[in-house]
């Protein structure tokens, strides 16, 4: 075939993958909810190869997939039969450390993990991190705008991006690789392609925010009466700490417990059990006394009953045990049996009356069903999951998927929330944007799309319904 | 003439102004660098009639010009003859504030320091502050994306929106007004508006970013051998503080001298004369020693060499009284005749070799010429602005202005930098973007403009060169 060859011309014949084996780990999600299948996997060296490539689509009328890590939750990055995946791999060089401007540019292949050394080696901090940190890639971190833990101290992905360099749908390259804090020309470009899943081109660069790096970080693990307590202490505790609070992550009872269960070394830090609990982290490049200053938060909270106990870590080991409570929550619930997911966000204040009213919502619905609501409070971000009854059957309990996101959604919907608030819609959520999204939203998306990707070719069926 | 009767039912005949006494005020920018003509002025009262004022004006095939405070410095807020101004001055509410959720909802017609006020009253900070505060309107403020002196630690307007309403180029309205911290469903259209000087469309609402309000802060104005010794303070601040600085101003000695000629009150607090001074200030919601850390931060630079001397502000009138010191420069630049002005950004790492470049290529080209560099360090925006050599002709002088901006602009352009870094684009600098952009770029922008606003008619000849 034509545009195969073309593109072994361009990338080499041992970074044209074709055959089903090599294919099979970039065609394949790794839960397993999605298998795609494509026409070849094209590795670019650099971007004029990547340019090449689009080019060489283009004009064989193929549609491409940008794809980093393949470690998306939404099926974005998993073709559709026909189509090339075009892996940015290979493209993962950190091209630029500039520590005085607090910048770096890399390339979208760059493992995530790779682009955090990067900085640490130049005495800066990148902020973002998630659990796929060690696979994941720049690239893919910014096509879908990834969140994380420090999103409410530093902001999502697109909050650490300076400037990108793209390779547009017609095989042209934006150079827009600049590291400046302020720029006003014209429209900002760089936003419409971060979070665009590759819809509208793909990624090859970008310039990087840094931070200094925390030298103190205080972490108190912390027992509350309801989600509404927390609330309260997180509003105290960003007055109080000088909006040093890097972390706010709420765990219900049942995410210990699960952890409890089935994670390796858990252990229940507190006396007694509550039913909800806050990980609270401050950190800061200046000793300080966070330390004690968590302490007054926590005492004021005590007295105020926000707080029913509280346990603050007093070295790094200590500090680690407390975030595995946290990261063991969706560990755990693999382990217990189906689960049903929900990524959703609403305004940080609502978060209480969010979980209050879905819970009751889907208990009604489901009577049984073990509600797991966890997560980012301190940006408004619950994963609100649904373990499946005790002793129930998983394959019918997970054949309610769509019947339970549509109740949490619309109650979601209802509060002005967010239905995907830090993963993406890829081809998962294409339904939920048909329903929730206003026509005149979806008319905007779509004219952008088609202005910016006149042939369609790039990253098909993914973001957008069909209209 | 149809139209106006149509504007007069949409607004009323008292919100419609058509005497040329009337539009003075609309047509004129305050510096008298533009003067346009307008065939009307519409004064909506909320955004139902700024939507319906839009469709009028598409039917009639009328182009219309929004604006705000029309404080705007690139006359981007100006009308073109034929025009309908549409003025968001009498959407001036403040819709909601959510203090739990750090947010608050402001109409565009709101005053920035009317926002401020509302952010105060309820314990928060809204950290947007420029010399305009107390009448330009913060949906101009989003429109140019406004800079101003917080940005190093808060960022720009765009980074303080989280969501927007906005009345489309057909008259529709889109509500985005969410004020959620993540929210990735689909393509970030918000920031398309922002910084598009309303040529995509009319801001009419904005769900706004809050912050603890500082109750420390600590202020220090420094002497430096030059610029690259306060780019090493300012490094060493931003670790050694715990990343609180929260405003880093380069003033040079000429900037200090014409002060103390122009500036009524104006007195220097060192004892001799140097050649650069910085204005740092670091600020927290928690008191904890910034003061003490600030002597820190100097004394060691006083050891390093990168002060020569420093004051530090022992009280409020201090404070006050050193930032005159940076607020008189413009001041007094204006007293002392003509001055060409750039608004200019590199990296930061990068200003005291642009500085330099431009100080030499300037003084070459007009001997004599008085470089007044000051400004924004810590974000690398300087207004690296000219003030006419003494004695000379202020008119044959500012003959040069585009001579010596195409000198500046080129040396920043190719230091990968911006030839706009908070003002925007305008009228005034339309030759820039064709000059700088590169072609790609600005087929991107023009692809945008010609998605979202077919018919051309939201506020032409601004941004964007003709084709």
């Amino acid at each position: 075939m034509d545009v195969l060859n073309r593109l072994a011309a361009i990338v080499g014949p041992t970074n044209l993958l074709t055959a089903d084996s090599d294919l099979e780990h970039y065609v394949t999600e790794e839960r397993g909810l999605y298998r795609g299948e494509a026409l070849a996997v094209a590795r670019p060296a650099d971007t004029e190869q990547v340019a090449a490539v689009v080019a060489a689509c283009v004009q064989a009328g193929v549609a491409m997939v940008p794809q980093g890590g393949n470690t998306g939750l939404c099926g974005g990055g998993v073709p559709n039969q026909g189509a090339v995946v075009v892996s940015t791999e290979r493209l993962n060089r950190i091209r630029a450390v500039d520590p005085l401007n607090f910048t770096l540019v890399a390339e979208a292949g760059c493992v995530l993990a790779a682009v955090q050394q990067a900085a640490d080696q130049a005495g800066c901090l990148f902020p973002l991190s998630l659990g796929a940190e060690g696979s994941c890639r720049i690239g893919g971190n910014l096509s879908t705008n990834a969140g994380g833990v420090g999103v409410l101290r530093y902001g999502n992905t697109r909050d650490l991006a300076l400037g990108l360099e793209v390779v547009l749908a017609d095989g042209r390259v934006w150079n827009g690789l600049r590291s400046l804090r302020k720029d006003n020309t014209g429209y900002d470009l760089k936003h419409l392609f971060i979070g665009a899943e590759g819809t509208l081109g793909i990624i090859t660069a970008a310039s990087l925010k840094l931070f200094p790096k925390p030298r103190e970080i205080a972490t108190a693990f912390i027992a509350l009466p309801d989600p509404a307590a927390g609330l309260a202490i997180l509003g105290a505790a960003r007055r109080a700490s000088g909006d040093l609070v890097t972390a706010c992550e709420l765990v219900p009872r049942i995410g210990l417990d699960l952890g409890l269960a089935h994670v390796a070394g858990l252990r229940d830090p507190l006396d007694a059990p509550y039913p909800w609990y806050l990980l609270l982290e401050l950190s800061s490049s200046r000793p300080s006394g966070l330390l004690p200053a968590l302490e007054a938060i926590l005492a004021q909270a005590l007295e105020d009953g926000h707080a029913l106990d509280a346990v603050l870590a007093q070295s790094g080991d200590q500090r680690k045990a407390l975030w595995r409570i946290r990261e063991g929550v969706p560990e755990a619930q693999k382990k217990e049996g189906g689960s049903i997911k929900h990524d959703v966000a609403v305004p940080v204040s609502r978060v209480p009356e969010m979980i209050e009213t879905c819970t009751r919502a889907v208990e009604a619905a489901m009577p049984g069903v073990r509600v797991v609501a966890f997560g980012h409070m301190g940006d408004g971000n619950i994963h609100f999951n649904l373990t499946q009854p005790v002793g129930a059957d998983k394959a019918s309990f997970l054949d309610r998927w769509a019947e339970m996101n549509r109740i949490v959604h619309d109650i979601v919907a209802e509060m002005a929330g967010s239905v995907s608030a830090e993963h993406g819609i890829g081809q998962l959520k294409i339904a939920e944007m048909a329903r929730y999204k206003q026509d005149v939203e979806l008319d905007l998306m779509r004219a952008v799309k088609a202005a910016l990707d006149p042939t369609g070719l790039m990253n098909p069926g993914k973001v957008l319904p069909p209209a």
